[in-house]
């Protein structure tokens, strides 16, 4: 890329720096994944690992000490630590790229969040299902808020909601606000077939206030109009909140799936046929299973790069994505956790009765691969439809986000 | 079937009666569905309940208290268990199919085994893996036979091993012997990702001597020339082993394929898409998953029963498959295997992150499913290459069982 | 079947002998094969044989020297034409199906098409596209039905069309009507890339008087209402005119599919590889294609051959189908007629470029394949959308026909 | 990339002319691809243009002429020809490509071809089938070599042969040769379904005397050690012959794909269904179709640019690419027009009936995408065993290519 600017050379290098950093670590992050799982949190070990490498500051703004990488950079880290432990991948990712959409939340609430301590971490839940109750100064939120991936590890959280536009004829729109962790109580109800680790538990809340400037609407994040847009000058805070947002889950899913490709060659080169005793791997559908998965990993991973490319092309130039562009970033990575699930289940498939074993990582990686296509941002029933429509100049479909 | 010899119309009102008794028993099978997978091994009162209703003597001969029921009345039996308990399907079905290979047997090795106690049960691990020491009249078993699925609930077991043939210029050749539970010990090591509930654990033999009487060679079980072929009436017993042997895997694979689906109807009905609120079930994939998986096990199941009905009708005019009918009959009932897999993998993809809750039995049927196809007798590219061949007239290859 | 009543004994019986008959005219079909496609129109002498040989009256009634076999009768036979030529399967199939629809339309319909001449047949187009002006005594039909396949080889057309329905607040609902010959001008404009044997032409009519006794409902005919409905004593005619009029779709489709299947195993054996000169056949690719393939024909076969007897045993006990029944039938046969299409292209994806010349009939059976399915009845997306709503509780979409 | 040499942007700046040049003729090529096909040969208009145009030069070395532009310059113009007309991308894309060998071959070749007139072209017949008779100087050619694809246009063809080599005990391996027209007869036997106007006859040599100087073997053209490598300054020359040569298949693949996509738009927007009237585009099945294809063909685009990249980055650095990486590239390129294929078949699929006339450019380009698959180069099976073995660390198989 001959075109980056200046201030871009500046996060790859920074970039390259972290990923050394993290490389570092990673035997440990490896070496903690069953506990991980076993604790159904990710082991605490990990966490203050990748703060003391830095991976946490990743998409923080500078202001609060963090380093502002791009998605080329940030992609092939997350990557790496995917392939050492799905659940990790996730949390880590997550809790990373909240820092980029608090950057464009308003000030006083990145002072009330990293004003003292620039290492807190906020985790998220959402889904903007619940209705918040209006009052004056903000709004009151009552119930439970599920599927927050590493919250044991925050001091805050992301919530969804839907609240009455009053400009918009008391329109339900979806709204995001952030509270602390002293207005949400964690219930213990993480208990999964698949990325166990993730701990990725409800947050019940009781009648919570939370005033304005924790609130942006869900339209402004996504069309640099919310509170705090502008507030940094780093280009990779030029963008929507979703962009960065939901890098991790495609990552999360192609780096477990590399995981699993390594892992069958290994065993693959070890099995033997159990009435015959002839080697497995040297049986054309074992090896051509592996190319297959190889190339459609290799394909997605390809077009997972380009996507990251234009977004931070987008950056560079200060230009926030059309709806083409950005529908067509959600479809394909929606697409690449597919393909990355394909090209395990179909290694997994050819694996033998052996994979089943609790002390066998292929059925863990298996289930966790999986489980990664189970998010709502990973169903390629609805990205499908959406960019379908999208495609087909359809009016976009409000049953599906 | 109006061509069914008189004998069979008695098989088939014994298969009624006793569809009629399993059924009862159903709903507390499903009950115990948890506690079978929790205990590793099926719940002791869904064996106890099984032997009561008759159903472990389906394929037992008359002379022993057997039912003697064919493959046609068989298969809808076990599949209705399979619906209401994968695992128990998986392990009751074992234990009534290997009756079966028993009875071609030598008699002297069917009196020690149901002389005194026609209800005693025989579990397996029929891989034949390690060699057997000759020595006078009999050999010699030394090691670990794993798999053996049931075992808890079996009083013997049969064992596949190799053993030099002196008339074959010593050529090692697969055998089955039967041995008592004194003569080995159970190594509880069933710790997997899938049908928890078989319990297919370690049988471990120190030098334990095996007689010839409960020794017959796998081409003579294959092709009416063992010990105790003829030794009963019964037209079941005039059959290759394998036919009966192996009928239960593509039937718990797809029975429980067909409790998915009822699940499915009956979640995607209440689902609720997290971001927007839709009602799941109204939205074209949905339900166009389910009829793609419901057409594809249909199919599947009628593939299926044509199978037992040529089973049934080559039992019936006291004939031996030709290897054309029983290679199609295995590769067929692994292709089965795998469309009940494929039925399930497609719907499960479509049931959303709630599905992999440890409370929601689609984690569970998946998971279970998934393993089905993971025993040897279900892998289709061993499959496809053995019927492959076979169809295009080229030598079997011996590297492929 | 043991519990088919006589008169379907005798259906059998017939059945069986226009089995014989057709079989010795097959040879001929297969030579007129390439012949059928250059004219674009079935070749006249197979019709004449066709005819001669009874097969045009399977479906008619014996009343007008029909020989009323029932659908597991019925099927198998125009399968082998189907393995000989798809286009004179598809032809022939159609113009023997639609005497069954007459037979439940009126009694002074079926004189005049049958009175003087009881071998006439009746082509048809029946998309309810155009609407009808209502006049006196019946109505007026004016513009171009298109797809009337085996039109040059009928004296009288079958066409769909809309008319409103005064009982019913004059809602458009659709009809069939039945025109002579003389009523309307054949278009030549049949220039297709698959199934070009069909003649599937364009009909053309100018302001046509049809008289009501011509006319029935496309609800009437479906739920026993129409006109003829019980004009004729034979089973077959206890039936909505649907389960007869599509048989052939599937089955030539999945005739075409098993003469592919034969086909490849012929070409592999011989073919060699371009450049390493490896015999093809030898390549586990190679085998593994066919295996799949024939798994999959076997196992729609079998599907199938059950959809038959289904619509049989209605027949037999007088009873019509409830809507599960028949949706169910409907998508069944279109998924067939689409795994027919899957196990065409599996194999022929793995033939090699010889196979794309013009004097390789892998090609051309290839393209009349995929064409088949490309017919409205055959589209899998609507058979999915509608059988998927049924079996989800979801009321029809009546923009799925 | 902003390590490209300078030579390269020269290259690139080149290539950026070139395609200017070629947007030109599109639409006459678009407009002569029915002829194309009737005429079974590229029109001459075409040839004439693309000549013009400097196409044909893309890859030929400057001393004669040529452009010299690399793999990522010259993909996308041949990519825009292929979504215009296949067949002409197809052999205009060979012509060119084959200049590339031209110049790795003896210089007093080079100069036979190309000295009197740099604009010669060369078509080829590489599959080395035939054994050459070993003669003093040289050896002699006697037979045919078929698929010559665009041999209509061309002075010279490329023959694959195989010859005794003798410092290798007599092995029979892989050569290749130039002869000029006079030496043999086009033979008219190009009559396929798809890729008609390929006009891949079959030359006939009688006894032909083929001088030293005109040969050269695979291998050595494969590692730089053919009579002419290094005879050209040009980076894009120090590269294997595969790379270059075979670049065209795929992107004529993925070029008709973006051709269907675009048509499938336009047609689904204003297809009606037949029965009912509704609008196919509306319905979701139709959009998701189009969304998957797309998808599929984004993410093989972008593997495609990233090999191309690889490519250019090889010569760049005068680096011959490694057994890993040449494997590598192949596997790619086969997948990536397998996977063209696959995201028409989904779109044809879909597109009903009226897609099948000759008059809709829907059931051409189908046949055309299909045929590309069906070259040796993109046997997806082949593959998929050459690469997996690879992957596995199992020695190569010699009877794959």
């Amino acid at each position: 890329m001959s075109d980056l600017a200046p201030s871009n050379q500046e996060a790859q290098k920074a970039g390259e720096a972290l990923k050394q950093r993290v490389r570092e670590i990673l035997p440990i992050i490896a070496k903690n994944a069953e506990k991980t799982d076993a604790n159904r949190s990710v082991a605490e070990e990990n966490i203050e690992l990748l703060k003391a490498a830095g991976f946490t500051r990743a998409l923080q703004p500078k202001a609060f000490g963090g380093l502002e990488i791009d998605a080329p950079s940030y992609g092939p880290i997350l990557m790496e630590i995917a392939e050492n432990c799905s659940s990790t991948a996730w949390v880590a990712g997550l809790l990373a790229q909240h820092s980029h959409m608090i950057a464009l939340m308003s000030e006083e609430l990145q002072q009330e969040i990293w004003g003292k301590d620039t290492s807190v971490l906020v985790s998220s839940s959402v889904a903007p299902i619940l209705e918040a109750k209006p009052v004056d100064g903000g709004v009151i939120l009552d119930g439970t808020w599920s599927w927050s991936s590493g919250c044991d590890h925050a001091d805050w959280a992301q919530l969804g909601f839907k609240r009455a536009v009053p400009e918009l004829d008391n329109m339900m729109l979806p709204h995001m606000a952030c509270v602390p962790k002293t207005d949400y109580e964690i219930i213990d109800d993480w208990h999964t077939a698949g990325l166990k680790g993730t701990g990725s538990k409800t947050l019940k809340l009781k009648n919570v206030f939370v005033p304005e400037h924790r609130i942006d609407g869900y339209i402004e994040l996504a069309t640099g109009q919310s509170k705090g847009f502008g507030s940094h000058p780093g280009k990779i805070f030029h963008s929507p909140f979703a962009s960065y947002f939901a890098l991790g889950f495609s990552i999360t899913a192609l780096g477990t799936a590399k995981a699993f490709i390594k892992l069958y060659k290994e065993k693959q080169s070890k099995r033997v046929r159990a009435y015959t005793g002839a080697k497995a791997a040297d049986s054309a559908p074992a090896y051509m299973r592996l190319a297959e998965s190889v190339l459609q990993v290799r394909a997605a991973e390809a077009r997972l790069a380009q996507d990251w490319s234009e977004m931070a092309q987008h950056c560079n130039e200060l230009r926030l994505p059309d709806e083409s562009m950005s529908t067509s970033w959600r479809a394909s990575q929606t697409y690449v956790t597919n393909q990355a699930i394909e090209a395990v289940n179909r290694l997994y498939t050819g694996s033998g009765g052996s994979a089943w074993f609790d002390n066998n990582r292929m059925q863990k990686l298996w289930r966790d691969v999986n489980m990664a296509g189970s998010h709502a941002y990973s169903d390629l029933d609805v990205a499908k439809q959406t960019y379908g429509r999208h495609l087909m100049d359809i009016e976009p479909d409000m049953d599906l986000f």
